[in-house]
């Protein structure tokens, strides 16, 4: 039998980060502004439809420091829809002052690692289902990065056997459930997809638990040997009065 | 005698990436773009003729997230069929709303780890024959990815014997086996010719079975302890119909 | 109990490098640069009533080399204050004239690694308070890096025990103690917010002692064993009268 | 006495690697593309007499995937020359329609492994010197990548003893010795001049030859401990038809 | 006592690595171009002054290959200085011809390993003062390459005691000496100022002896288990002459 952790997974993930170029955004004029920003929210609007219809969901945050102005994180039924809604939104006369900045593809993802070992359809469970297709929360901030487990020699993740990586995820699984109420976290998995192995998308009201949880995790035997991390995003959530804010020239 | 694995070779491979400038094209005329897609289509009307004499096989895929917007995989007689194929790209009109986002320069490649080892000429076995000059599958997705054999200190894939690869490829082998009818797999050769040494192709009808594949593949000891993956890039057909979607504007 | 030390946070940072396009810049006519220049001075012209607020502090630096012209790093309360600041200065016409060059978002942080055992509240400690929002200094220089301690299998930080941390830090600590009245230093740090651990912003008189403080840590086993660093930016002060000379054409 | 091998050293080289603007060079008219390339014939046609003379060698080939176009080896007797030849190239009206993409420089080297240990001057050798001095063979592909020894904790070429290496590049050499009327190789030492230690170049009139040489020589210990491999370039010899054919718009 | 050896520091220094835009220079017309030039001239007219007050010393060198067009490197009393420095070059018509191409912040340096161990102030040494305030010869070629130690496991210079160091740092220099009259060689320190530990920087007037000497080097245990090398600059000296030729279309 396969010692790979055996996954369940939801709907396919695609964290669009972008930039804007100011120079071009105040240069423009009212007209040219305002049909950017009728565009764009008609893209924008589409959104709530799509939650409401449980297909999907999608989420607006600002980036805080140059890597990004903002991130458009959607959640979709298949990689067709997620490809449809960059293009979409390619298409808009809003995207033509933006720039690409980073962009993530993966699908949610619950391993059972976590998961009862107790019989039956895990789909079934109402739990697992609202996890693996999530509704995204509204939290003030945002957090993303991706990561690997590591094979470097004697810290070998997928070398160890299943027994271990049980043992080590529970004790990380601890720390995860301190932070209950606090942060919420969505995995996705991305082995095939992307670059690194997994997304990790956290959201808080406060954005100092992000730091909290990070930092503590660190030290547990999971992230201290075997955890790789890439590029670290934050952001605020964007509202419409806030984007408005933020674009009003 | 060499400890090389004898390889047999096929089809020279180019994976072409691209990115749409996607405000260029927005601001284009009815009629630029008109041109840009009629020289367009000619050039992948070309691609028919090709499979039916033999002499190659194409694929036009999209991908998803920002690394690229298309990838066109070609697979040609010689280096100089491939250089041809990107030039008379690049004199499109098309091509000047395109950048460069990726490309890798491979040959079909099968190894003995994986051939019967009774004697013969392995290209007389018509079996052998396809899949060193495959037609590609329309499926309705790929997945690319390039890849190393590891050579670090004690995890060093070239100073193990023979007997000991042969066994280790054969255990890799009987994963893919398990996705026999799921996952279509091309292996290339690019040792001396870019910069990973392999570049895995996969085509699946469901993308998460790539995702369960090499996640599989990653706790084997060739993977876990001697892989070194480089960056994945995963993406949906393009028929006629949903690339004149994508492009509609 | 968890292994983490326990840290004390205190106002987030945002340090925003960014480099002068001087061929627009110097082929700009002198109204496009007055107005840039009165745009760009209204915006530093805020910061004194942020420091008296007491909500925050900022500096100005240049950068000496190729990798930026000029570093505002900036203290404020919250992630959202940060980013207001620099969507601010993004929609200045002096902005027009600049582009990004690298930033790094983090808080500044006290660890119990230095802080006394005895019991009580540290934010109640007005030394510790003005450590955790300090007011910039307006040294003639300044160093800036971020740095993560390492997690290479013998040389894991996070695999070392508490006592073993602190013991390594006091004495380390001590190199800077050395240093007190020449350097000033702030630690801010930065794990899930940016892509190291940890920034580290010096202050300095004499441009000299950065590379002898950061040179005499480096054979400190925390440094020497488990300190990993990211790039190195150093500057002079700007003040009002050498800006204005530094933008004179 | 130093552990260092002798050297021998010929001709300097420069590896030129550049990318056609294809969309500025389809959009151009037809005097414009005929000055430019009129401007190239002559750039070109001055290597000819620069053979003759036996002061250097050049070649041109196409690059096949998107790192570059077509790449321009020099080889000349010192570093100013080739300097004025970049100079020369990028002056020429042809120059404006491509972009850098990858240079090299080095010098052509034999090392002693390799020479006999009799005494008397090496260079008094015709064959040695012809080695250093080499006129670039016309073959149908060429093939370029620069490489290091590694110094990796136990796998460190510069740790052994002279002994050892001799043995290790002895039996490497026999790989190579095996690829005789197949693959000519050039060795250039770059120690001192560019990042890597070494570059590769590779001619041969069947591409595959060079995957079958460079995967062969993968297995011998002196690639596989203590090679450290740079980026790879494989490429069409560029007659005037062919090149004349790839611009021709 | 710390463990680290003391060190002498002289002028600082910036290596300013500049690109041409040929296509812009070549496009410009004679008047443009005069302008330029006459800029360019009045900015390097002002170096022999500085030399003669023996406030700095500057130097002029072409760079072969793409890495760049041209070097401008720079000693000065303090960092206020090069800073000046480069942005009085920014303001020059000719700077508009030119891109960023690379930059090293750092100040020269001598290490008590070198220095003889006998009392005294050692900047009282008319010796050491010119070494620490070097005018730059005009020597036919330059070579630059940053570097650091390493702290990689059982490879790590810092935690080698300082009796382990001077041994290995004395038999370092030994080879060092063995080029006296054929390579010039500076060190500067960048610890806290730029992203290597060191930057060093070699003039002769045979470029092959740049090789001889870093190639000897490496197989030298302190190169060999504890040098980590950045990217290597060769160039040309530009007298008046020659830097006319070179920009003459």
């Amino acid at each position: 039998m396969s010692e790979a952790a055996l996954t369940l997974e939801g709907w396919y993930a695609l964290h669009d980060f972008r930039s804007l170029d100011w120079t071009a955004w105040t240069a423009a004029d009212d007209e040219e502004r305002a049909v950017a920003l009728e565009e764009l929210n008609a893209f924008i609007g589409e959104w709530a439809g799509v939650e409401e219809a449980k297909t999907g969901s999608s989420a607006l945050y600002s980036i805080v420091g140059q890597k990004a102005d903002l991130v458009m994180m959607h959640l979709r039924e298949s990689l067709e829809e997620l490809n449809r809604l960059e293009t979409a939104f390619n298409k808009t006369a809003f995207a033509a002052f933006t720039t690409k900045a980073y962009s993530y593809v993966s699908i949610v993802e619950l391993s059972n690692y976590n998961s009862g070992e107790g019989g039956g359809d895990p789909m079934a469970n109402p739990h697992v289902a609202a996890r693996l297709k999530p509704i995204l929360p509204k939290a003030a901030h945002i957090c993303f990065y991706p990561m690997n487990k590591k094979r470097e020699l004697a810290d070998n993740w997928y070398m160890l056997d299943m027994e271990k990586r049980k043992e080590l995820m529970y004790s990380h699984g601890l720390i995860g459930r301190g932070y209950a109420g606090k942060v919420k976290q969505i995995i996705t998995g991305s082995v095939g997809f992307d670059d690194w192995e997994w997304g990790v998308t956290l959201f808080a009201e406060d954005a100092l638990q992000f730091k909290k949880l990070v930092y503590e995790m660190r030290f547990d035997e999971v992230s201290a040997r075997y955890g790789e991390f890439g590029p670290f995003y934050v952001g605020n959530l964007l509202t419409p009065e806030s984007f408005d804010e933020m674009l009003k020239v």
